[in-house]
């Protein structure tokens, strides 16, 4: 896993791949206390940052293994990104979801032309689901997240932020990421480590399933106590990759962990400032900067929006939170 | 008025003015029945396309006349892009609005600097009041869209439709312009006459609300006959303006109007297909390229999202549209 990888992807996905925008608001950054900018990754194709990923990895397989298809597990948006990077390689794909996965991520993923099967989050280990699929009917199983492509893929949002941070003029910022089991995080790191070495990458979690800010507290991989109970379903992983987690230690400063409560107010903020609309899982980096400023070190923070599927009703309860 | 003055005011707004995204979804091609892109001005700076108009004027002005302060009247939007646009100049702003425009735009005005001074939309004249109040202190009117500075950055937009257009391959095709006074459409048409001569530009209002249709079906400038009662008011003018009409007239295709029930449909589908926030006033061209297909003549159509300023309780009647 090194930079030139991550460059190979952005060169493969150019055309492709949206270059989404780094939007900001002087009401963000009223709350915040400093500038705020937001890669809106929500925009990209599918609706999340995932797509990256999923275009890398099969624009980057050998074309005779491609052929046979691919598999994938994932809560949603990793289902949604390979599913739309197959169908556009004229490719099968297989994905295997959660069955308490938002609805619309079900149907999606369904619409982008997937053959989807369901599986109990808390009693089914999706990864012998998948060895077995993939087995079975020679699919190459495409990783969420330990996968070198896939972070070579995420890894060319970390190219954009820091050719955009460029054009605004910010030298020194700490990026907050949305964590899951930390490709994103880790593709941006090491994009940044070379594009923007003074900019420092932190990561943003739910309460309580702060496996990657423990693991990068402790020096060495924590799992979570449970994998059901947040709304923030995007980014609820066992723990940090064995790929992912290294680059992230080597590279990451400390984890931040929202609240609910946050998440949905930093949803809202989102909706009225900048008229874009995040999941849950996507909305707390956001969160942390809007909310947990006093642990910035940083006048600029950027963040990542890394997804936008969401129901309409977990959506309404963040416009709750507007008064 | 020609587009020699829309190239200048491209390079002023360079590097201020933000470059949207060119919007897609395989849902909305599907619904639309032809290619469809949503070039989603909400996410503009002030979450409209005013912001153009806004930075054109006050950076195309002589500089002792903008230092005495510019004045604006309009519905919200509009009032927003002065503001901003005044702000960074460092110079005073006053806003004329009308008492019933959706407080998140009366606040977010006062907020970025301007006192904003309200009128009744029903029984009072705009224009007579933004008269006296810019002669008694010396202020500069800045016409919502009958000024050709305003027109001109309006028109920017028209020229990264053709730059993005020409990105995504598409050689012909119809865009539909949300439509008030017609400072958009107009600015659009010319700059892509120029650029995209083989894009024709439509105009989608409110049904009810369609002065700019009847105006162009009938080659003459009409009026509406109510100026209160839509949704949509970010679009509610009385009738064509002056510059823009003869613009449009020459230009432009047959209009649309769209339903109220279709405008928050297409708010719904944005919401969830794009992840973008759009108002009542800057869906209606969506609505027009979903639910008016037979009346398109392409296979591709390009519609504009000209602003996301919208209160929670009309984007929530907009969700309950969804299933």
């Amino acid at each position: 896993m090194n930079i030139e990888m991550i460059r190979a992807a952005y060169a493969r996905g150019k055309g492709t791949v949206r270059r989404t925008p780094l939007l900001s608001s002087p009401f963000l950054d009223e709350i915040a206390g400093r500038k705020l900018f937001l890669k809106a990754e929500c925009l990209q194709h599918t609706g999340s940052f995932k797509f990256r990923g999923g275009w890398s990895a099969l624009s980057g397989m050998e074309p005779d293994k491609r052929a046979k298809g691919v598999i994938a597990f994932s809560s949603g948006n990793h289902a949604q990104g390979v599913a739309l990077a197959a169908k556009m390689h004229g490719v099968s794909a297989v994905i295997i979801m959660p069955e308490d996965a938002p609805r619309v991520k079900i149907e999606n993923t369904r619409a982008l032309g997937a053959e989807v099967v369901l599986y109990d989050r808390g009693s089914e280990d999706r990864d012998l689901i998948g060895d077995k699929l993939s087995k079975e009917r020679g699919l190459t199983l495409v990783k969420p997240f330990d996968n070198s492509f896939v972070i070579a893929g995420q890894g060319t949002c970390g190219i954009e932020i820091a050719e955009q941070a460029k054009e605004e003029g910010i030298e020194r910022a700490e990026v907050i990421t949305c964590c899951g089991g930390g490709g994103l995080t880790s593709g941006i790191a090491m994009a940044l480590e070379s594009d923007a070495p003074n900019f420092k990458v932190r990561t943003a979690e739910p309460v309580g399933f702060d496996d990657v800010a423990r693991s990068l507290h402790t020096g060495a991989i924590q799992r979570n106590n449970a994998l059901t109970g947040s709304i923030c379903d995007a980014i609820i992983t066992p723990q940090p990759g064995d790929l992912t987690f290294p680059i992230m230690h080597r590279l990451c400063g400390a984890g931040f962990a929202v609240s609910e409560e946050e998440t949905l107010r930093a949803m809202a903020l989102a909706f009225e400032r900048l008229r874009v609309v995040i999941e849950p899982g996507g909305a707390v980096a956001l969160a942390a900067a809007l909310f947990h400023g006093s642990d910035l070190n940083e006048d600029t923070v950027i963040v990542t929006a890394s997804g936008g599927n969401v129901d309409k009703d977990v959506f309404m309860r963040a416009l709750a939170t507007l008064e």
